[in-house]
């Protein structure tokens, strides 16, 4: 009752919204992902940096591939996810700054003309556009299932290039059978929220 | 017309959400931040690990000293805002695991027993959540103002330790006049989606 999102909306979202480990076979198209890109683009980020970049892997070549690279216990579902969505950031992101702050093209210089500043830049922003880009694919109407258990380098290897690392790997689809385990505790208000 | 969201709440949390610059005096209550608590901790985080923090700066006294840390641009803001938020990660949060994963706590000895990796660890997944938290935000009717231009290091040693790293600092409150900018460009699709 404090909040202005409807019932519906937050139930969507995040009250029964869950991380599914099964999906059904409906295909997961590319309208689906423009409408929640289209959606997700405008969540925040310092500078409007935007850094966060999605790989969709639909050949079944590709997905054989990403597979070798998860952990064990993550292959059977990345097998099986109607669209498994590969997410990272772009650490060479400046160079699109001077389009996305044309305001203030002098940014791009002044704060990230060093690559270390870039990458843990590059690594927060991304991390709150991969959890809009969550949010969205509930939005859908869909399951999402990230995960970050993978090998980090090889997915970096077969699947970007030096200037790119990844964030997680996400499965996408409707919930199947047994989509998940049921819902884990979460800390109280008072463990996580103190006043000064 | 591809996503389940109904566009009120599109518009709510994204199209029509925006990061604001000025605040209207009206308070920002502790029921609210315990309401937007409530919706956003069921975002999905790995293994549950939730190592976001939140810190309320409500007396005189305690904003007076996080303005001092803030950068010269974000003062005005962080003065005026009806509530301004520390969120932090804690780089502890494995002691919290066999609370939070109890079929499993051996996770927290597995795979957290080294600080470096649970500083990766809590660095992401409090980004996560602290994009929850915006979007909760926005849930509540109100605006978030997130910043990262501050002294991170002082911040860290006026109001939390050395187990605990800010992410941001946040202003809440209902948007003021002119409480923001023409909205800023995005990436095309095209130019962040691609598909194998």
């Amino acid at each position: 009752m404090s909040l202005s999102l409807d019932a519906a909306a937050q139930d969507l979202l995040f009250r029964e919204a869950r991380t599914a480990n099964t999906f059904t076979d409906e295909p997961v198209t590319d309208e689906q992902i423009q409408a929640i890109y289209d959606l997700v683009k405008y969540g925040p980020t310092a500078f409007n940096q935007t850094p966060l970049r999605v790989t969709l892997v639909r050949s079944a070549e590709a997905r054989e591939r990403l597979v070798s690279h998860m952990a064990e216990g993550n292959r059977p579902k990345t097998e099986a996810a109607p669209l498994v969505a590969i997410l990272s950031v772009d650490n060479e992101f400046h160079e699109e700054l001077p389009k996305l702050v044309p305001h203030a093209p002098g940014i791009k210089d002044a704060f990230f003309a060093e690559r270390p500043v870039r990458e843990q830049a590059a690594t927060l922003n991304g991390a709150l556009q991969a959890a809009y880009f969550i949010v969205g694919v509930r939005a859908a109407g869909l399951a999402a299932g990230p995960m970050t258990g993978f090998d980090f380098a090889g997915v970096q290897k077969e699947f970007l290039d030096d200037d790119h690392t990844p964030l997680m790997v996400v499965n996408i689809g409707k919930p199947g059978d047994d989509a998940w385990f049921p819902r884990l505790p979460r800390l109280a208000y008072d463990e996580v929220v103190s006043t000064v």
